[in-house]
């Protein structure tokens, strides 16, 4: 098992004990990995680990503010019908972070400079961000740089950087240069356009300001703007200096001019509004700010932690016994927390979160798969029931994307990636065809009126959702002569490493599922919905593959044509998505990610455990996990059926993903959403936690070496907390 | 009948005769289709029916040359290991036709110009573009303008231009300016960069002259020169008049000034020579240019007349009593001629020829598929065998490319399109998946030996080919134990409207086909092969899909899923590649293009009768042929089942596709490679024609209106032709 975890820990340069993760010396070939791990995000805005200073070194600089987007013109080789016009970006935004430092003119770079001692740490506790220097400046002269910052969880449009300099056998002309800067741009942009034009900027003593706004765009987007006000205290020994302030185009700086000596010690409170249109009138926001930056709380430090305290009290797990273990579930819970705190029902859960741009565009399914459950579980029900209301309020948007695709009478199909309910992605195979995504938006209104117990949601709101869907699955079906039976075309399932196959189970299962639950739901909150005649017909007759010999379901039509093969026999040519064509991996028998075991996950209660276990016994060996949403699903099902080192070993991949770069893709942000995964591993898997409405159940199943876990979880009847230890367990009121 | 034709009938706007194409009055918003059709070409070099004026109104300049393109980087959505990194463009090269003209400093703009009288034909017959046009300069004052020009058929690197004025009631200072412009670029430029780049340019009093080269790429493909000179001689009423000769970066002038009276005639007549470095060496593009110039020959015109008219003895088909039949069919063997004469071993026929810029690079599989059958026919052998070798020169290139698929053991795999041997297009489903054009490869190589009787290309080169198109089918089937036989998973069929699918018969077919003739052609030339004995296991246990009970041959696994629709059930919906989104079009059972059709087309002899009707009558119905390629091979198999109304329809399809904007895109360029399955219809279906080395046989079938059909065609023994009146026929030598 230690082999195992050695194996995984490839991102070994950075340290951890149960709280905090740092590193001790600066790896600057590791630093954009870094500057995903330390991002900090307060569900309204986050940023990357950029640093405040001047770096010519490898940085992905990014700022982002939840719900600020633009719409990248489309770029695709071929067009198909039914393409999206634009691809929805999240993007980088006004960069607040920004304090350089020069010493007699000379800006300090920290590519350049020359390290004595290098610390930074990233607290998940307090949510704070540190850093701490010694940069030898010439021969024998040096400086000492201590800086921490936060997003402010307790007054989200606050964030604070304390920055603070030390001279040590070094004097001359200090200037230190707080500013905002909207000149910022996307790395992925796909034409190379600047996303933000100028609006207005100020500086005078009290405040520096930057208010900008995205460019036109053809596609009817709304033009966002965001004003940025920073406010600058600095002292040098204690005694306060004047700013010097300056303007440029989008952007406003304070200058702080101090003829320092040996020994000086000069400090910089910036304290940083950020406000946009989503919010308030463009024409409020000079104002909005303002007011918030001259009646900043006092202790604006002390109350995010006090906050994250809370947050804590409720969110956390402890696991006794494997401290890789612990800060992986605690990195997880961290981020996941930092980007969505459900206050919002405009807003939902990015794949990066506020640590990367790829993905592009918001939501993906990822939110009703995976996500969902684990807000359900540690926050308040209304966060989870926000994210069930940001689906129905973008309903007529699905509704008019199944209309371009040709269906009608109200059908919907929810999109793939979006931003505002319209489809942004142009893979036909992905686009057209990842359907099952309809699915998991039926399935999520399930799975919250199960546990919560509270079924408004449904008969006021969701109903309407589910039966757009059964529309759309109604219509999506075909009757197939040959086989006598309802059939499903042309899919791609969970697994995309399968394009255009047929009779996809998993897509299958839902849909017929989707059309039950549908039917119960008219019936139970008597809805008045016509034409429903075909769907117990297609209930009734729906075709799944199966395999009579192994008894197990089959993936797609023609599975069993494949050369079935394990992985163990293809190591060298793994991550397969890096070594092979595209045709060879769809040829090939291998899984990228949980597609007929995510079904067995979704509905557990159809399937005996023989069943389960057949059938991960004969897909898990399958298995690349060449998506980060896979491991979890393969853990929670292992700890079923009692492979608890197959569910370990899944465990670790997928709790430390990102701390342990294992996709080699961590630099361009975390995987927010599969980090909910992780949780889930724990909750459902090790845990076996069932929660429905006022019912209770755990069955645990513990890694050997975990001297015990426990964490708090909400129910109908209040939060409770599980402690487990061995195969006891204990569940209280708190 | 003739209700049929006038449907078909779109583009009336131009009028003809047996030989001549002409538009009586300008169409200016039909400008780029005439611009198409009106293509002229020499099988070196070709352009679009451009004007040679200034015009601002709708237009696609376009100026090729055979072997010169440009490796433009690849645009994609979504990147697949694979890919490759450019796609290879034909590009429009140095502007060689540009005359302007102004009186009195205003220039003559054909856009906006008042025409009191316009035409412009193009003759089939000598292969000759003319136009002559009266314009309203001022009230009451007039401009006549008659100008002609051709690209040399005779002498392949000559193009000339006779260029005239007359003043009618109008006088004052004339310029004509004829001169070569490089500044041009690609409409469909990936990102809008230019291609070209200068290297020199000159004038003097004799001659100008521009020599560019294409810009510098990543892709180690060679950097072309191309050296354009002219040589101009302008007249004022018989009277010589000198040039006034100015440059610019990579453009040269003559400009002749001319005081000029009303009644005046100016005459100016331009000829050009094109060199490049596919044949000179870059240092002595100049020197070649000035000295063809020099030497030109005195009689250009009447030689390239003199030329057309042998060609067209041998090539033309005639067809009495059907005018839109006969212009449609000579239409398309001048084009076909036009764009390739065999010459050149390192040339091929592009999709568009020299008549626009779309489809990029020049190879498809349509060369093997439909254009060698016309070549062999209608030209000397060696035009066939060139078309051969220019594979056979690309068959390192097509095993590197399977390579980087996963491929060993000198397995081929030709790419889809291709310049210079190496892939360049990138669709993963039609990349990756369209296999079966490895099929037609080696089927070509079976077609030029069994029509001419020459065993000397597959003894001495194609079996080469066969041998690693045979390890590519090895290696690409697999055995499954379901089905206890070999399949192909997961491929593209000739029918486009079905991506990724499992064992697609045709491909299977022509899979299974390849692996047999390969075995004899190595038993036959006695040729060492080793590792050849899984290739009898694959020939005896493929597995074909077939339906037992309409005992007709299957499409691939699972098309009996799909509802089976006739095309007359969705009028409204066709186009459905403009009307249906893309995976409504992949899962209805609409076909693209010829499929299982195209197999027994290919392989006639091996079903009976009453096998190809069946399949005939189950596909026919649900072939929507939206593509240019489908509706010649669906002609020849009704003819051969005795459907003549069907083939009839089909034929004028295929014949005026272009004349007729059928599938409202002939502004982009003409469909060159679908004009040999025009004449294939002509030939293999009305006429029924089979060449065997000596043996010849006919079949006829003609369309009731059809007085006679007769044409020449080639055979081992030297030049035959046929006449064919009602069921008689007669084959003479000549």
């Amino acid at each position: 098992m230690l082999g195992l975890r050695k194996m995984l820990e490839m991102e070994t340069y950075l340290k951890h004990d149960d709280w905090k993760i740092w590193e001790d010396h600066f790896h600057v070939d590791k630093n954009e990995v870094t500057e995903s791990i330390m991002s900090l995000g307060n569900g309204k805005f986050g940023l990357r680990g950029n640093f405040e200073e001047s770096f010519t070194g490898p940085s992905l600089p990014g700022s982002y503010i939840g719900g600020i987007w633009f719409p990248d013109k489309t770029r695709v080789g071929w067009w198909k019908n039914g393409y999206p016009d634009y691809f929805a970006k999240v993007i980088n935004s006004v960069n607040w972070i920004g304090i350089n430092l020069a010493i007699n003119g000379k800006i300090l770079d920290l590519g350049t400079c020359r390290f004595t001692s290098f610390y930074r740490e990233l607290n998940l506790k307090t949510g704070i961000l540190s850093k701490t220097c010694k940069i030898e400046w010439e021969e024998g002269k040096y400086l000492h740089i201590s800086s921490r910052r936060f997003c402010s969880v307790d007054s989200p449009h606050f964030a604070q950087i304390h920055y603070e300099i030390r001279l040590e056998n070094l004097s001359g002309k200090v200037r230190l240069s707080s500013y905002l800067n909207g000149v910022v741009r996307n790395k992925d942009s796909n034409h190379d356009e600047h996303f933000w034009e100028e609006v207005f900027q100020m500086a005078d003593h009290e405040m520096g300001y930057v208010q900008v706004k995205t460019k036109p765009n053809p596609f009817e987007v709304p033009q966002y703007q965001v004003g940025v006000g920073m406010k600058n205290s600095c002292t040098q020994n204690g005694t306060l200096i004047e700013p010097l302030e300056e303007i440029k185009s989008m952007r406003a700086f304070h200058h702080f001019d101090v003829p320092a000596q040996d020994g000086d010690s000069i400090s910089l409170t910036k304290t940083v509004v950020i406000s946009h249109t989503l919010d308030h009138k463009a024409e409020n926001l000079y104002s909005y700010t303002e007011n918030a930056l001259i009646q900043a709380p006092a202790h604006l430090e002390e109350d995010h932690i006090q906050a994250w305290e809370k947050a804590w009290e409720e969110a956390d797990i402890q696991i006794e016994g494997d401290l890789s273990a612990q800060i992986g579930i605690r990195f997880n819970i961290f981020h996941l927390l930092q980007t969505y705190n459900g206050k919002d029902a405009r807003l939902n859960i990015g794949p990066k979160g506020f640590t990367g741009e790829k993905y592009g565009g918001v939501t993906y399914w990822d939110t009703e798969a995976y996500c969902i459950p684990f807000y359900l579980s540690s926050c308040d029900f209304s966060v989870a029931k926000n994210l069930l209301m940001y689906r129905y309020r973008q309903l007529p948007k699905a509704i008019e994307n199944a209309e371009k695709l040709g269906f009608s009478d109200g059908a919907a199909l929810y999109p793939m990636v979006t931003m505002n309910g319209e489809e942004c992605h142009n893979e036909w195979e992905i686009t057209f065809e990842e359907i099952h995504r309809n699915g998991a938006i039926a399935y999520a209104i399930y799975d919250y009126t199960r546990y919560t117990g509270d079924e408004n949601y449904v008969k006021e709101f969701g109903w309407e959702v589910l039966v757009a869907i059964s529309r759309f699955w109604e219509q999506r079906v075909q009757w197939s002569d040959a086989k006598k039976a309802y059939v499903i075309l042309g899919v791609t399932g969970p697994n995309e490493y399968e394009n255009n196959v047929n009779n996809n189970w998993y897509t299958n299962y839902i849909a017929v599922w989707t059309l039950k639950y549908t039917l119960e739901c008219i019936k139970k909150y008597k809805k008045q919905v016509d034409k429903t005649e075909k769907w117990q017909a297609i209930i009734d007759q729906m075709y799944f593959p199966y395999d009579q010999n192994r008894m197990v379901f089959l993936q797609q039509d023609g599975f069993l044509d494949k050369e079935l093969l394990n992985v163990d026999q293809i190591k060298e040519h793994r991550p397969i998505n890096q070594k092979w064509s595209w045709d060879r991996i769809l040829r090939s028998c291998f899984i990228k990610q949980a597609d007929v075991l995510q079904g067995i996950y979704f509905f557990e209660e159809d399937f005996d455990l023989e069943t389960v276990k057949r059938n991960f016994d004969f897909y898990e060996p399958m298995t690349v996990h060449e998506s980060s949403l896979s491991p979890c699903v393969h853990s929670i099902l292992a700890c079923r059926i009692g492979q608890i080192d197959k569910a370990y070993e899944m465990y670790l991949r997928t709790s430390r993903l990102d701390l342990d770069n294992y996709n080699q893709d961590t630099e361009d942000g975390l995987h927010i959403t599969s980090m909910a995964g992780t949780w889930l591993s724990v909750v459902k898997g090790f845990a076996g936690l069932k929660v429905r409405g006022t019912q209770v159940e755990a069955k645990p199943n513990l890694p050997s070496h975990w001297k015990s876990l426990s964490f708090s979880f909400r129910t109908v009847e209040g939060v409770k907390r599980i402690r487990i230890e061995n195969e006891r367990f204990e569940i209280k009121n708190i």
